[in-house]
């Protein structure tokens, strides 16, 4: 088992990774009595949620249950209603806890469930899909979407633990373990260019879903995003680069309608959009662009915007990106492979060139 | 104009009081260009909207607007989804503010939509009824109701000023200035005994509206709320003295459906039995009773249980209390006039024979 410690201002949490740690009493931090509310969907419930309901009766939880609809299109306010009246019906007071049990659209949902029921109670995370293990079960950004705009209404609420058990990756369609290898692909671009070395190594066996090589790369993601998350717990300034792809990818989410190109797909597209328009700007290369591409394409991660979505289509979607501060758009780009810097001052025509150069005509 | 400033770990905001401060663009925390949202409702706009947006443009603001509707029945996830698809519309970003102009439920869902919205925007509170000025305003929780209970839905998140204009309170309905009396009662009770004797020598003036004792009072209660919730800010302990008479009081919310009784009657009332159950454990004499109950009828409040509401009516809304922990009740209830405490074994016999003497029969 592998150990990240998340160390912020105030608080402080373990996230676990290992193989079978669904099934390991001693990495839950509960004790017999408490009262524990799991939050899953159909889908990761079919394969996980007895196991799971055991191991918390193994420590002597009372456990109560809630099933949200599965997909991105149901991460709204109604979702966490069903929460909180499963919290409610249950009696379940400020001493309750939430286990998120599933991908990034239940740890967003539960999460701010766990924030803003009774003003906030305890909450463990259960990541099963790549995409959640290696970002957004790390750094406590909760949210629902609004109608208008993905994850607009939201709050930053920390797990007490986050708990990543790699088996579950097996079960996981291989299009979203691909989604998930966008976002580790992110890290090394932003970040860490020996890690973006490593990638081109390994990406291949992570494809494959070689556990030890799985493992590794998750608790490197994980070590770096607290990293980053603990120097920056608001995102006021270093986190953002977080975002690097996510300007581009929200408004081809938003644009396609949530569940049509998975988060991580349009991350990768939109990834591609920031390196292009970095290598207009004179900061990346020809070949630099190109590395980026291949790592990619070898994670069968579309590098292109989607069909018949013009460069005009991405500007409403990206003004009301939440990173705009003062009607300026903020994006995030590459200074070089591993070095991403927050861009204020992109002006628009060279913004529309890159999603162009990303666009494919035929 | 009066101060009181509001120190907590990390942040510190000013509650500024004095007459007029609607149209004294020096109080506010804005600067030319700032974007504003106003959350009010039509019964308080058509007092004072004109005059707020004018002074917010003598600042050199922009400035939208969103009213909800008036009443303690749409303290709901709807008005909630009302704020942020006016923000959503209007393109505003993380660097917007959103200005309360309202009472306690404005205040509550306006600083839930501020806590939330793209994971919190700043927020700005103008109380324009006792209640919200004396209580709602000050410490920063907000909250929208779920139909299986009141306030159960919310975050802890601080207002970046608070600004009460005193003579919003001329328009405000006298039934309503007298249920703000209910709370102002209610921090003599529990924790200044010669707040508490101020009040029995001056309540006939707040009860006239006499701008000057107003504004004493007012700034003496924000005071003693501020300096409670300095030192516990998300009520893990000294804090949930303020709920003195909450716990039956939701409990008369709730049975009467949202509205029927106001907050501040239902305080009222709740305060009177926590008084009688401290009388009936020993701790509070006749005396003390009499004297509280004397004290709420000269502000004309009600000191006995609603018509028709039988004591066992009470338990199933009271066992589901934000301040029950482990299925155990926490009661406020007295040691003395002037000196609360949280009771937490407290038989539910007792209880019921409490509420038994606070009910009416006729």
């Amino acid at each position: 088992m592998l150990n990240v410690n998340v160390e912020l201002k105030e608080r402080f949490y373990p996230i676990h990774i290992g193989e079978g740690l669904l099934s390991n009493p001693n990495v839950y931090p509960l004790k017999a009595g408490d009262k524990i509310m799991v939050v899953t969907n159909p889908t990761v419930a079919k394969y996980y949620l007895t196991n799971l309901i055991a191991t918390l009766q193994q420590i002597g939880c009372i456990v109560e249950q809630v099933l949200l609809p599965d997909g991105e299109k149901y991460k709204t306010i109604e979702s966490l209603n069903l929460i909180f009246t499963a919290l409610l019906k249950a009696n379940y007071g400020r001493d309750a806890t939430i286990i998120a049990l599933g991908g990034g659209v239940i740890g967003d949902v539960a999460g701010f469930a766990a924030s803003t029921y009774q003003r906030g109670i305890r909450f463990i995370q259960i990541p099963t899909t790549l995409l959640a293990q290696v970002d957004s079960s790390v750094g406590g950004k909760t949210a629902v979407n609004h109608e208008l705009g993905k994850n607009m209404i939201g709050a930053f609420y920390q797990p007490c633990a986050v708990i990543i058990d790699t088996q579950t990756l097996k079960t996981l369609p291989k299009r979203e373990v691909n989604a998930g290898l966008a976002e580790v692909i992110k890290y090394g671009a932003i970040l860490d260019y020996s890690f973006f070395e490593w990638l081109e190594k390994h990406i291949d066996l992570l494809v494959a879903l070689d556990q030890k090589h799985l493992q590794q790369c998750i608790a490197h993601c994980c070590k770096i995003k607290a990293d980053v998350v603990a120097r920056d717990e608001t995102e006021k300034n270093e986190r953002a680069l977080l975002n690097l792809g996510h300007t581009f990818g929200h408004a081809i989410e938003t644009h396609l309608g949530y569940g049509n190109w998975l988060h991580g797909e349009a991350v990768a597209a939109g990834s591609m959009m920031a390196a292009v328009l970095s290598k207009i700007l004179g900061d990346l290369d020809d070949n630099d662009v190109a590395r980026l591409e291949k790592l990619l394409a070898r994670a069968n991660l579309p590098t292109y915007s989607p069909d018949g979505m013009q460069p005009e289509d991405y500007l409403p979607y990206m003004m009301r990106d939440k990173k705009v501060l003062s009607g300026q758009l903020r994006l995030i780009l590459l200074k070089s492979l591993g070095q991403a810097y927050i861009a204020t001052e992109t002006e628009l025509p060279l913004v529309l060139e890159a999603i162009r150069c990303c666009t494919q005509t035929d």
